[in-house]
């Protein structure tokens, strides 16, 4: 899936529910997190008298997802149009055991939001999601943690989650590098320059000139990737070159 | 690497370093964010006046963290002791674009880090790394967002970057169903007694009932996986037979 078009209709489908919660701060938070990675929708289930001062503050740039979110009375209705509904939970119990990691659970949501609205839910930064709220959920996911500490906070969740769905649309475009990979003949060039450089100013002597290169190979070797790479490392080469060619001319006046 | 202990002890040498981070809040939110993931060396660059109340808060659990951090006043005083220093970046420039997602990079940090110290360091919230910043690392990765709101939460970042490591560390151990998965054999047994449930109760004659089923066994495939699930919609049908049963006796009975 890498049409931008297609992804932006499908993360259009994607729901995130928060139930019961507790804090501003989370739901403003959560709300940046939704927009870094595409998703616009959010529910409230049920939630405690929030600051929404903190929520606006942590929303940050994400103004919109939080005045356009939806405030209902119940998991039931936040998720009543939805075929797919995924639980995240932290705790494991008879009823929980067949969650998996967001990172499956990513590309059956987009699956799913394909032909339909999907749900991905989170509990309340307490206690989480109650037994009676997993019954709604067609799917659990539970996030990877030590198990020294395995609570996330509530922003953090959605952030992965959101960030695993978002990687698995495929549209996020990494940086490229502009420079191609040089090739080993544009290398050798510029080792034959060091070479000729580090003669010039008494680095190494000619017959020890092989040995040494073999140290200046393995350093510049696995640094030394691109074209671009290559063109400064030699350019440096070059100036040393002239360096020395200035120094002996210096001295050739100095002894007339 | 899946044994715990090596995990651990890999986990031990890699370092979280805000740079000139301004709030207290993301601070804690970053400590609980490490502790989530097994990383407990945070060192701060030059930190703003940060409101440590906010900090404590929002640490949570992961009060340690917050405890044992390292306060100095250089990224290079940061990192000098690091082999590998790997710099979160959101923008993009001449010397940015040779960096890489957080998945690529997170299995070199724990290959640094077998061996080494390795820092993972993020910049300020308002402007990120400067390009003297960037000059002192030997890394640098993006985190995937929507080109229309790239700028993630601080703590945002680190969770993300810390999910990632302690993923490929491979030592969490998702939840896993203890029923085994039924056997074709075991799921026709359940259906045999779907079967004739459903013909004692009326809901299908026998000359219908082998096309009926098929809708049955469509709808109880996909969802019937292990021999908990068996079992249960077994106990379902043998219920159901029972019920049919006393209805014919109770008939019987009436009618005579």
């Amino acid at each position: 899936m890498t049409n931008k078009q297609t992804s932006n209709s499908i993360l259009e489908n994607i729901r995130v529910v928060l139930v019961r919660p507790i804090y501003g701060g989370n739901v403003g938070s959560v709300c940046r997190a939704m927009a870094n990675n595409g998703l616009k929708h959010l529910v409230l289930v049920d939630p405690h008298d929030l600051n929404m001062d903190n929520a606006r503050s942590m929303a940050c740039w994400a103004q919109s997802n939080l005045k356009n979110m939806r405030i209902v009375q119940t998991l039931a209705e936040a998720t009543s149009d939805c075929a797919m509904i995924c639980g995240a939970t932290a705790r494991l119990g008879l009823y929980r055991l067949h969650s998996h990691a967001p990172r499956e659970i990513a590309g059956q949501i987009l699956s799913a939001a394909e032909n339909g609205k999907a749900a991905i839910v989170f509990g309340p930064e307490d206690n989480g999601l109650s037994n009676d709220d997993i019954a709604l959920c067609t799917h659990l996911t539970q996030i990877p943690s030590t198990p020294e500490y395995s609570s996330l906070n509530l922003s953090h969740a959605v952030a992965i989650c959101a960030y695993e769905i978002y990687t698995a649309t495929g549209s996020f475009q990494p940086s490229e590098e502009k420079s191609p990979p040089a090739q080993a003949k544009f290398r050798e060039k510029m080792f034959e320059i060091w070479k000729s450089a580090l003669l010039d100013i008494g680095f190494m002597k000619e017959d020890k000139a092989q040995h040494m290169m073999l140290g200046i190979r393995r350093a510049l070797s696995r640094g030394v990737r691109t074209e671009d790479d290559v063109k400064i490392m030699m350019g440096v080469a070059r100036q040393v070159q002239w360096c020395a060619s200035q120094l002996k001319k210096r001295n050739k006046t100095e002894n007339q």
